[in-house]
């Protein structure tokens, strides 16, 4: 008699007791496969098609990616291509952003394939045919925390995840770069893909390097995927550091980042332990080369580098000039490599970065950051988005998250661009709001918000070129004469969100 | 007018629909502390008391530890010690284990402070109290990976959960081991803590070296976490690797480890890319320094080492003969000390560890798994919980887990402990199911389950003596003679569930 059936009667009490069952172990049936064999047969692996079946995908559902590959990425084309070819139809497109690259989703929109958007920008030309109206439903544009957020809340449910990663185990453990021989691809921080990965009904993982478990260290849990998909290629990195986030040689840009370096450095923010980020932007990106010196100089270290990272952060890291690397997107190769391989360099998700939810999230605790603009008006509202032609041709990114939660805002901003104005009366549409925003640089005077007399004073004792917004604002109308009104029609083609979930402007159509 | 105003109308109708209310952005409020100040005044500090206050605790609910200090602990005592003082009744004590340094809960439950414990294991005088019917309600009893699965579905609610950490910043990033100058406390993973720190209604940490943000890489996320409490010590690291997980000098264990080594190397799953994990007990967690020269000869790696990580495992991975590290807990120092450097050293949590729900948790993708017993049976069922004297002394730890899932169950143990025999008729408790269970490995020969008829004929091939389990029995009572009935009473102490949340087994109490 098994020693199981002769404790049954006690064990019977206790398990009545603790509305249980009494356990029957004897039935465990272990499996001899070796694991290396076995990861093989993971019930995870699936074609692309068997994922998208198997996930329960429907029409007017929600689908998700992300764009740490910016213009390189492939996975958004593929997988919308190969919806399109198994006949889903209304669906909802929520991806951390859309660039260039996307074109082709202009035919699935006409195709009635993809019905709504939600983005945190839009370029090329998608962008220009959305101004022009190709969609029923306007556009969503979200803050990358604001994106985070209202993934976590419910706002915006999704329903199928699907998330490129450079390397995958076949149970899930997915990431931005590979440790493999067979590396393909590289883009360092998936932290705009980690709100999916937690919060999608379901999640698929598509890899162009299906590696051994376990793949850690990882970005993307096992815990949270449903499906691996080896495909060909998940994005060309070569163009990670394309568009908005290349390296800038324009003499401009230099004079504009050495000008924030002397602001940063005279704000009262320059002391040892404080925090720095940086946003897209040539002028913005090198601003942080040009405060090094002043580091060395004055023995002071920054604790931590926020957001996208940048080789010149790496360097300044690896100097021991920057403590931690806190990264929730890798804006180049350095960066991405530097992620793989050093244990300081952290990936962070959305949520963690720049959620307004989360008393702890990473812009809190940022001293400063250096951001650029399209246009910025005399109420120092900032848009990022919209151009002055009144077509879609950026994005929000972190702008207004880390605006609003840093304790000193930098925006750098040429007063004009070609023959357009970038200080005007009235920004085209509004992003970040003028109460979030402390310093505008301009290659023509520096304007502090009234609201950081304080600030205005440390700077004019510093011998900068602290001027009024309107003087600014007067000296590029001089320069270019008003410019005429922009032809917006009636339609809604864009609804900007604030970062706390309501609406904060809206964005017309361009009549042709 | 400001441009915000201007674009009510369209942006009202927006919010209509979207059925938002439009944002007043122009109210934000810039915090202008600088951010190294103002983390001293994250709303998370507080201390004990206040910590305790806010968290809502009340009588009759359930509060959390891990033990991941082993015999160091200070964390138990000091929470329990102030509940008492406050005044709370009736609470259910869960903990990932308890040990002889928690007899002070011993006047905590005779004064009615702590009514219910969950727990992996207890010993020294607490158990000996309990086994002796010290509690009215019985101690409930989990696996690792059992504990994990039912805090993650709920079986085990936790109110509040309070974790020791070895440094934390004021927003609640957490880790067993800290970078600063003031470290003061390592105990490496935090694996068990990682379930309470993710489904504990409020998660208070305590942390004996309070450190500037972002302390990252961390194991507890500041996400998780509502109140950070700074005390004199969390636990004492010299004892982390006491007890159970001591390295053996003792002769016996060493042939134990050399005779369970030739068993892995002969067992047919000795190939490159295996995975192993060695359990408490000195012959189990030894057995891993007599393959390595075989690995070597053969050229073999393994992809990774899991589970209770150790100074030989270490070594072995640092030589490059184990690629990765899974860490859920730190056995001794050296391991915590690798958990901190070394990034290819992962920690997981005990979900990703062994909870039987999750089809990616590490044990099912382990190949080898070496585990120790008090007692083995004839139906090779296993009990690592309660001495041949009825009296409670051990903890189920991973056994179960890793038994169940591992592809080989390999048990090392002696004949007989003293005048104690370790193979009998019939365990004195069911922690293990023989179903689960491959190998037994005595310093009198090894007994082969006869559901692995293959696993016998390798290893008689390989010319080791394997025998039969009832042959190693009667060796066993040939020396000692029957042992006496014990005598237990009617009292059900303790109730051993199974890895799937159902009773496997009672524990009774020991009559005086």
């Amino acid at each position: 008699m098994s020693s199981i059936t002769q404790r049954a009667p006690l064990a019977e009490k206790a398990a009545e007791k603790l509305n249980k069952k009494v356990s029957h172990p004897e039935t465990i049936v272990k499996d001899p496969t070796p694991r290396m064999e076995l990861q093989k047969e993971s019930p995870k692996l699936a074609t692309l098609d068997e994922a998208i079946r198997r996930s329960g995908l429907k029409d007017g559902m929600t689908i998700s990616f992300h764009h740490h590959f910016r213009g390189g990425d492939k996975v958004v084309n593929l997988v919308v291509g190969r919806l399109a070819e198994m006949g889903f139809k209304d669906l909802h497109l929520a991806a951390s952003s859309l660039s260039d690259v996307h074109a082709p989703l202009i035919k699935h929109i006409e195709n009635g394939v993809i019905t709504r958007i939600s983005t945190s920008g839009l370029r090329g030309q998608l962008a220009d045919r959305i101004s022009r109206g190709l969609m029923q439903e306007p556009v969503i544009f979200r803050s990358h925390g604001g994106r985070g957020s209202a993934i976590a809340s419910g706002d915006l449910h999704i329903d199928v995840a699907f998330l490129g990663a450079s390397s995958s185990d076949p149970l899930g453990n997915a990431c931005g770069y590979s440790r493999s021989e067979n590396a393909k691809s590289i883009c360092g921080s998936l932290g705009y893909a980690l709100p999916d990965a937690q919060y999608a009904d379901k999640v698929v993982v598509l890899t162009d390097d299906l590696v051994a478990y376990p793949n850690t260290p990882c970005s993307i849990s096992e815990r949270q995927v449903d499906y691996v998909v080896e495909i060909d290629s998940v994005g060309d990195s070569s163009k990670i550091s394309s568009g908005a986030i290349r390296d800038s040689k324009n003499p401009r840009d230099i004079l504009l980042a050495q000008k924030a370096a002397k602001v940063i450095i005279n704000s009262g923010y320059f002391k040892d332990g404080f925090s720095i980020q940086t946003g897209t932007g040539g002028a913005s990106l090198a601003a942080v080369k040009y405060i090094r010196q002043s580091m060395i100089d004055r023995g002071i270290k920054a604790s931590f580098a926020l957001g996208g990272i940048t080789a010149h952060m790496v360097k300044l890291h690896e100097e021991g000039l920057i403590e931690r690397l806190i990264d929730v997107q890798s804006f180049d190769k350095v960066a991405a490599e530097s992620l793989k391989t050093d244990m300081m360099h952290k990936e962070v998700s959305a949520n963690e970065y720049a959620s307004a939810d989360e008393p702890g999230s990473a812009v809190h605790y940022l001293d400063i950051v250096i951001l650029s603009a399209l246009e910025v008006d005399v109420n120092f509202n900032v848009n990022v988005l919209v151009g002055s032609d009144g077509i879609i041709r950026g994005a929000i990114g972190g702008h207004p998250d880390t605006a609003a939660d840093s304790a000193l805002s930098i925006i750098v901003c040429p007063l004009l661009r070609g023959r357009i104005p970038c200080v005007v009366d009235e920004v085209t549409t509004l992003i970040t709001p003028g109460s979030s925003v402390d310093v505008i640089v301009t290659e023509y005077g520096i304007a502090v918000n009234p609201r950081r007399p304080e600030l205005a004073e440390r700077l004019r004792a510093a011998g900068l070129d602290v001027t009024e917004i309107t003087a600014l604002r007067d000296k590029a109308l001089s320069v270019i004469g008003t410019p005429a009104p922009l032809p917006f029609g009636d339609r809604v083609v864009g609804v900007v969100m604030n970062r706390d979930g309501n609406v904060l402007d809206v964005i017309r159509n361009i009549a042709d």
